[in-house]
């Protein structure tokens, strides 16, 4: 089975595979032979948005592949630096200053992860396994015996107004894109933080601003942008409540992402169902 | 049952139980019904320094008293911040500077944890839940079934080797002072880190700059020093590859030390065991 890398495709009618990442558009179009499209992340946004995506070709994306972990390591740094003050205690230590600040215990940090698929759920996992209350908001109702679920946008607020933090891993869908807006930072807390490891878009980014200096919100860690690398002039670098990391909250682990395409090219191979099958009304 | 704050201790042979916190040396003396001395700390060298401790009479200490869980959230936020390299994040935001760094796994930085009383056992608990291979170092030979152990001076060295980070809850005793010195550094693998969260007095100084300063070390989290607070003119604050708290990884919450020393007195009252009973000889 040969390997061409796109635009040297050869012969369109010999292609059965495909491996994408944020495809130029129509690059996955007049492959009349195309079985799937081997995404390789676990966000399918930047696959799906091709107008002109293949509309009958299975897309499967990653399931952790070994960024849980790491994602996880992010949002339980962010939530720890968060909760106990180091932005301020690295601001003290510029000025040589001595102050311990005033500490609250983690049972008042109730954390809310949004999205809870493969990664949220390590997430949600590591930061009960601190002691931190944790709760998640999904876009279907679904069962889970150890953290509390709020589904659905009629519960969102609801969700929101316990949750401190909030930590996103949302998938990106037109359903999602803004969620984290002027209302939503209104329905916080006081005070809160956000953390953002699914997709800039998310985020309507002036809106968070807004909340920061208006003091809704206290501070925000961000790895994702609407525009990546982050242009050096934009206003989310220069915040003074604002982290920003440069996508580094998992890297695509090469070995397990193989592997685990390797896997599912030969579940259809041999006729089975393969594993991360992407649901296009759903958009993940 | 009266209680009297020092000086004012009225008539000295009424004093029954002390409560103390680094008292000036010789307060505790001349008391001659006193039957056992309640620190209201988990570390005891600021009590037993006093020559004129008296000899005979029981000191208790705090165990966790709900420390544990407030070190370990420290241990894990410092040990998260190196691993995940964010002091070259931050250092990169404030230049508005997008540059991923080369990252690795979890499984390539060992932990030693020097101390493992209950605080210790906590700390090494919650970092072994995150992935990270762990190992404790003790004075006394002991049995764990989930943490390697190194035990004694003979297998210091040993241990150091295989700790890419440290995390130092050590009582401070004269066997440990100075214990974290150019020898101990030298032991580790370069490019080290250390977390020290026991006593200032644990760490020389001069040699912890000195193999930062040489890249045998690649950076320090510090939240207990020999001075405290920290003078400002003090090397410690502004090494680039520092990082200075002041002595916040975890306040002795009033309620829990209360409650700990209120039923201490009382097992004493009916002549039962207390706990934290500390050995002089031992020095914790």
């Amino acid at each position: 089975m040969g390997f061409r890398v796109w635009p040297d495709v050869g012969a369109r009618d010999e292609i059965r595979y495909a491996l994408a990442w944020r495809q130029q558009p129509g690059s996955l179009a007049g492959l009349p032979n195309l079985r799937a499209i081997l995404v390789m992340g676990a966000g399918v946004d930047g696959v799906l948005r091709d107008p002109e995506l293949p509309a009958s070709v299975a897309v499967l994306r990653l399931l952790d592949a070994g960024m849980a972990v790491p994602m996880a390591e992010y949002a339980l740094h962010a939530l720890l630096h968060f909760h106990r003050r180091m932005p301020d205690y690295l601001a003290q230590r510029r000025e040589s200053k001595w102050q311990p600040l005033p500490w609250s215990l983690v049972a008042d940090w109730p954390v809310g992860v949004l999205g809870l698929g493969v990664i949220g759920s390590v997430i949600a996992q590591r930061i009960a396994a601190m002691g931190y209350p944790i709760a998640a908001w999904v876009a279907q109702e679904r069962a889970s015996d150890d953290i509390q679920i709020f589904a659905g946008r009629s519960r969102f607020d609801e969700f929101l107004a316990r949750s401190r933090v909030i930590v996103n891993v949302l998938p990106l869908t037109p359903q999602t894109e803004n969620i984290l807006d002027a209302r939503a930072f209104a329905a916080m807390p006081r005070g809160g933080y956000v953390i953002n490891i699914g997709r800039g878009a998310h985020v309507n980014d002036e809106d968070l601003i807004t909340a920061l200096d208006a003091g809704q919100l206290a501070g925000a860690m961000l790895d994702v942008f609407r525009e990546e690398p982050l242009p050096p002039a934009h206003a989310l670098w220069r915040h003074p409540k604002i982290i920003v990391t440069p996508h580094i909250a998992a890297p695509t682990i090469v070995d397990t992402a193989e592997q685990q395409i390797i896997a599912n090219i030969e579940r259809l191979e041999r006729g089975e169902m393969p594993i991360g099958l992407v649901s296009r009304e759903r958009g993940y």
